[in-house]
Order: C-alpha cells, then structure tokens, then sequence
C-alpha cells in the first residue's frame, strides 16, 4: 500500500523533473546557440515550460500524497517525501504569474545582459535589472522568512542555510584574508605572467582541456563539451551533462581552468545516482556543495604541484609557447595572487572578496538600501575598499556577471561556501587516500574521484551540506582548512 | 462576437505552436549535439510534448471553436479555422498512445539508424524500422484513405495530393529522363570531377558558404549554420530558422549545394509571415512545396552559370586549388550528370530515379509486399534496374538516408515533386523579372528572393500547392519546364 503510493510519488516526481529537462535544453541552446532576434519566443517557451512545471508541483493530489509519504516511517521514501515536501513548500508559496513572469523576465534579462556588456551600455541592462530585483522581492515576501528577505532567496540555493550564518563566515575569512593578501602584496614578488599570455592556437586548447576533462573523469559519451561567453555546466537529462568554457587564444589558463572547473560540476553530476534521477536522491544537494566540487578540482588539484608535475611536459609539447618556461615559473604564474576586476579570474585567495561584494550589493539592492542606477557607483566603490582596485569600465565591472541578468540573487555566496567546503573536503581526502599527491603527480586521478563518489556524489540529497560535511570531515565547517591550504601554498612563493 | 472567437483560437494555436517548437529544440539538438548515451532521455522528452500538443489539437472546445468559424464567412478566419480543421481531423484520427509511439521511435530510429550507418550494419536497425513500418501502417489506418493506405501517409507531408497521381507524374518523368540519361552515357563525354576532389579548408568551406547564404538573403540574426551528419533545415521559432551542412575537406560543393539547398528552405521559412506565426497563413503549405524553394536555390540558381559567373572568382581567391582550374572545366564539373549511389549527392537528371526506388520500396514496405529483412536485396535490386549500379555497402545503400530511422514514411515522393514545383517557378521568374540571368551573373539575388517572397512565400497556407502552381505559373504542374531545363542545360555539355 505504502510501497505503492511511494512508486506513484516517484513515477510523478520523475516526470515532473523530465518536464524541467526539457526547460534545460531551452537553456542550454539559449546560452550557446540561440540567435540574437530569438530570444522573445524562447522566453515563451521557456515561461510555458515553468508554469506546467509549477502547476505539477503544486498539484495537490501529489501534495496530500508527499504528505501522507513523509509521516510515514524513517526509510528512504520517507526521506524522499520530506525533501520533495520541503521543495514543494517553496513552490506552493508562488504564485503561478509571478514564476512565470520570473522565468521570462531571466530569458530576456540574460539577452539584456549580453547586449549590455558587449556594448559597454550599463543604462540599456538598468531596468531590466530594476524589474528582477523587485520580482525577486515579491518571491521573498511570498515564499516568507524568519529574519531578513535575503534568507527565503539563499534557501533557494543553499538550503537551510542562513544570511546571518553565512555573513558570519564570510566575516571570518575576510580578517583572515586580509594580512595574507597584504603581505603578499608586500613582499614585492610577483611571478611573470607575461609567459601565460602568448600564442595558444584555440584549436588545440580545446583538445588539451578534452584531455584533462576525460582524464579527471568526465565522461563525454554522457555529455558535451561547447565554446559560451561564460562558461556553465547544465545537466539536461541522466545521461546528459553538458559543460562550456570561452578560449582567449592569447592565454595559457583562461580556458583550461573553467573547463576544470566545469568539469568538477560535471564529475558530480555524472556521480549522482542515475536511478534516482528526478528526485532528490539523484540531485545535488546545494549549489554551495556543487561548487566545492568544481572548485576542488580547478583551484586544489588543478593548480597544484602534483597536477603540473603531471601534466606540464604534456602542455610544453602541445604548446610551442611554453617550451622555454621552466616549471618553477609556470607553476607560480598559474598561482598569481594579486587584486583583480574579473572574479572569475581571480586567484584562490582574493576570489572570496570578489563574493562579499556582491553578497553586500544584492542583499543592499534587494533591502531598497540601493538601487539599480546607483549600482555601478556602488560597485566601484566596494573595488577599491575591499580590493583597493576600480574598473575603468562597466564591462569588466557591474556587468562582469550573468547572474543578477538571469535573476539569480543570493546566489553568489553559495561559491565562497564552495570554496571552503572544497577545501575541508580536500584536507580530508589527503587524510583518507594513501600517497594522494604521489597518484595526481602520476596522472592517477581515479582514487580521488572514487573517494567523492563514495562519500559525496552518490549520495544526491540524502543529508544537508552542513550534515555532509560533518558526515565526511568529522566537523563542523571551518575557514581553517582553506586558510591552511592558503598558506601552505602561498607561503613558499611569496613569504619564504 | 466572431471576431473574439477568432482571437480566441488564435491564441490557442498559437500557444499550442509553441509548445511544437519545443519540440523542434529538442530535435534540433538531438541532431546536431545530443551525446551518444543521453537518445533514451530526450525520447521521453519527445513524447512527453508530443503527447501534450495531441492533447491540445484535439481539444474539444477547440474542435467546436473551429468548427463555429469554420462555417462562418469566406474571410481569413473562416479560411484559418479550415486548414486547422483539416489537421485536427489527422490528429483527432490518432490514439494518443500511437502519436507517444510514434515519436518516441523516432528518436530511437535515428539513433539507431546513425549507429548502424557508421557500423555498414543493417540487421541491428532491421528490428526498429520494422517496427516503424507497423506503426506507420497503425497510423495509416486509424486516419483512413479513400485508395490505399500510403494516401494518408502522403496526405500529412503533401496535403490534397495522391498516390496514384503522383505515380503518374513520376511515371511520366521517368519515361521522358531516361532517353535523356542515356543519350548523356552514350555521348561518352565527361566532365573531370577530380578538379572538385582536392584540399579544401573547411574553416573557407564554412566562411564561403555562410557569405553565400547571406547573399541569397538568409538573415544570421534569425538562423543559424552548424554541422550535422545529414543536413536539414529546421524552425525553432518564428526568428529562429537553423540549417545545417557536413564538410568534406576533400571535396568541393557538397557542403556548399548543401548550405544552398538548406538556405533555400531557411528563405521559405524566413519569408513566411511573422504575425501569422503558429497559424496556418504562417506555415509551409507543403513538403513538396518547400523542397521547391531549397531546390530553386540549389539547383537552378547555384549550378547555373550566371551564378558562377558571379562567384567563381570569389572561390578561387577563396581556395587555390581552383586556381588552375578554367570556368568552362569547373561549370562542367559541378553539372556532372551520372548514375550514383548516394541521392543528395544526385544530380539534377538522375535525381528523380533515386525517388522514385524509394517511393516504390515505401509502398511495398507499407502494403507488407517487402519485409524490413529483404529490404538490402530490394534496394540493390531498384538500383541495378533504373540506374544500373549497386552498392558495395549498406552504408552507401539502404542506410543512406535518415528518413525511414525517424518515421517519415510518405514523405520521399515530395522531394520530386518540389524540383517539379521548382522548375515551373524558375521558369516563370525568368518571365516575370526583367535580364533575371543578368542580375544573377552580378550577385544581385534581390529581385528573384522578392518575386518568391511575393509570389509564394507571405502567402503561408493560403492555397493548396497545386493551386500555387496554378496561380503563380498560369498552369497545372507539369513535367516540361524541367525537361526543357534540363534539355537546355545539358545539351551544350553533353550532346552539341
């Protein structure tokens, strides 16, 4: 009766997530493919996808029957119930207008965005950006919250997660950032970046980053990987994992890194449980621990020694350009600190500042305390506090990011939890896996994967990302390992 | 009152064409980008929207609607309301299962047909298109025919036309090509093709072609050129026409009479009018009828000689190995008339053979005469006896083409009828615009995309393509005007 019930609830769910697939496709092609005039028509088709979709999750025979699931007992459908509960509470609080009006506002803001950005032309983006912050405010007040508006959009993203919490934390890494960052700015070295910005013909970029990407594990019989202005990763099906990057044919890294990077969401994705797909035992679990995992493998395997032990010789031949670089200057350049306009182009120890800057605009923007004109102003201004650096444009400034364009606020804190996560993890991997930088400095990336598997991916939903991290690491989330990691790395380059 | 009973059904068929161009996404992809493993996924995706837009279609409040407006007056709306009543009736015709069936073996089929192509392995495609053949002759039964079942096949891709008529228009051409072929193999005289067999960069195929499509006047900033194994054409929305083309790196023209052909039905689509997008004074009246546009395009204007006069200087910049190559060698070369085996690659004389084996093969798969089994024995058997040749291989034989893996069964005939339909045009064009060859011959394409535009193109569904060709050429169809083409054009070369 109960196992029963529980096969309807799943059958459903399944097919509810299969509708949503469909909404990925729309959205890959949209940021990959779509031509420039098409984009009113997709935003229509992308609205009438969320409405049914919202119409099947709000349905309220599937909500008397989560409910009757999640009282039931403590197994697996029960926690199913509870998860698919609580992601149903959310929508349930949202008016079918205002998703629609949202999921169409994000198509035509994405294409505002892009528009903007290539034309230098903040105004132009200005008021389709005024619009999303006060939808996403309307969204706030409708799904409620305990203690500020931002919590009911971070839930979102990063569930059971709070503002304060999170402010909290950023705090923390902020006082201990501060004096490493500083005294490496004082020590007056600096590696020779120049060697990275010479002629790497994109051609073979793209075949080195498939290398690596098939080599860290992504599986490309299950996915793809494409040329998009910003890169992302998008799962459009269980067998469907799709990642981009952008190619600066005058930069060694740009492109190499973000595939790193989106491959690391790849990893996880492909690692979810594919009998589970469409419900929440094959879903990530936040978008914070989902960045842990691209993080990992961009910034600590990535552009580590055990990496470049590795792949360097193999860069060299490939690359004309890096045949006279040694690998001691290589190696500090792909591990440059310094201030940046770009976020995601910045090192591993000034990144997070990029974060609370945002993290403080959008709370301010979404408060009313700021608004969408001022933004650019504003936004220079927290440069130079927190970085000590301005753009001299709005291109490499405010409009450096799709997300706010894409109605995504209180997203971007979700990537600092990511990279802390990413490095309490790692730590930790280096405890359990035997001889871990002697397998990487082998090309032997097998035993890490098979570590996140077994103890993240193949979990999906099961617990919280605190819980997890708590259930991997033995304790509670801590800036420590990452500061640890910082400093272990940076020290004998810039302090020694 | 009927005025607003009209907005009504609008709005509705327009939404319903939107929910279709979902779809259109989703087969977009599945062809130019889907990975290997992911064709089971977006099968269900497929079926999923195939089933709701047969939900919508066959709407009983709709049906009464159309019906109300159908009865009504004369004007646009009474015309609209009939041409949707003529494709509900289709629809109405087809248990919802059936349509789910249909689509979900489509993408399958071709999956399967794209694995068995690449492998020359017929017997692991033999089960899917078996079962295909059943389900088209389901299909056909559920919707009815006054003659034979492959009436109401043809009737969705070439509506108000019919079998035995279109036996006869095909009996006649065969009788009037085959002294024609003929006289060409006894004239013994050939042109020399290994002058189009040489390196030709694809990154200048791809930069040529695109030059020329836009030429011809298809708008980039509502189309899309990409890559595929068997080229198509296809509408994702109303500014979004996508064609796509395969390079050869070692031959030049089948990847640019591709991008015509292509182009030519992404003129079509483009041309039809925006406003009525989603309703049939919107839409395509026929297959046959757009095969008329891309094979005007391909065949009449771009193996012409006022076209080459115009750009055969630009490919020789473009490509040095034309450089050593006179007009009068390569004209002849792109205009090589000789039995083949692989039909898009056909030329304009022998093409109609290759229809005309699969418009009987299809009949007889349908009737149950052949099985799936004893279809490579039958295909090489057609082949030997109206062309005199056969394949080596499945590949190049019966696995050629994509058409029977997705389910287009009915469909074949169409692409004859469309260099019929095309001929009459391009000899009516050269009636109605003044020194036509001259304005070619100067890359002005203008005045002929204009006269299409006017002539057929913003005129959507309004007329019946038999009707068109009556109102536009002042005569019934007729196999004349492309005899007469193609006597005019291959006698110089082959029998002066």
């Amino acid at each position: 009766m109960s196992a029963k019930l529980f096969e309807e609830v799943c059958r459903y769910a399944r097919q509810t997530a299969a509708w949503a697939s469909i909404d990925a496709v729309l959205g890959w092609d949209e940021r990959t493919h779509l031509p420039p005039a098409a984009a009113e028509h997709r935003a229509e088709q992308s609205a009438l996808l969320a409405g049914l979709v919202h119409q099947r999750w709000t349905d309220p025979t599937f909500g008397r029957q989560i409910e009757e699931l999640a009282g039931d007992s403590d197994g697996d459908a029960a926690l199913i119930a509870r998860r698919l509960r609580r992601q149903r509470d959310r929508r349930i609080k949202m008016p079918k207008t205002l998703v629609e009006r949202l999921a169409r506002i994000a198509i035509v803001g994405q294409q505002a965005w892009q528009d903007a950005r290539q034309n230098n032309d903040f105004p132009t983006f200005q008021p389709v950006l005024k619009e999303i912050v006060e939808l996403k405010r309307q969204q706030a007040e409708a799904i409620g919250y305990d203690d500020c508006p931002y919590d009911a959009l971070l839930d979102e993203y990063e569930p059971e997660e709070r503002t304060s919490r999170v402010a909290g934390v950023l705090g923390q890494l902020r006082d201990a950032l501060t004096p490493l960052v500083g005294a490496i700015q004082q020590s007056g070295r600096h590696p020779n970046i120049a060697l990275l910005y010479r002629d790497f013909p994109i051609a073979r970029q793209e075949r080195f980053g498939r290398t690596v990407a098939s080599a860290i594990g992504f599986n490309f019989a299950c996915g793809r990987l494409d040329e998009t202005a910003h890169p992302f990763c998008t799962t459009l099906g269980p067998h469907d994992c799709r990642i981009t990057t952008a190619y600066d044919e005058h930069h060694f890294g740009s492109a190499l890194f973000s595939i790193l990077h989106e491959a690391g969401h790849g990893l996880y994705e492909q690692g979810l449980p594919v009998e589970w797909f469409g419900l929440p035992l094959g879903e990530a679990i936040s978008l914070g621990l989902h960045e842990s995992q691209s993080r990992l493998w961009e910034n600590f395997v990535g552009r580590g020694r055990p990496f470049w032990t590795f792949y360097y010789p193999h860069a060299q031949q490939q690359f004309s350009a890096l045949r006279d670089i040694s690998f001691d200057d290589f190696y500090f350049a792909v591990n440059d600190v310094r201030p940046s306009l770009i976020r995601i182009e910045a090192d591993e120890a000034t990144y997070n500042l990029h974060i609370l800057i945002r993290f403080e605009l959008e709370r301010a923007l979404l408060d009313g305390q700021l608004q969408a004109d001022e933004l650019p102003v504003a936004w220079n201004e927290k440069y130079k506090n927190y970085l000590g650096i301005a753009s001299p444009s709005d291109r490499d400034g405010v409009l450096q990011d799709v997300h706010w364009g894409a109605g995504l606020i209180g997203y971007f804190p979700t990537y600092a939890l990511g990279n802390l996560y990413a490095a309490q993890f790692f730590a930790q991997a280096q405890c359990d896996i035997d001889d871990l930088d002697s397998r990487l400095a082998a090309g032997d990336f097998r035993p890490l994967l098979d570590w996140l598997r077994d103890r993240i991916h193949r979990h999906g939903q099961r617990w919280s990302a605190a819980e997890l991290v708590r259930r991997v690491t033995g304790r509670e989330l801590s800036i420590e390992p990452l500061m640890e990691h910082l400093r272990t790395k940076l020290s004998p380059l810039y302090l020694s």
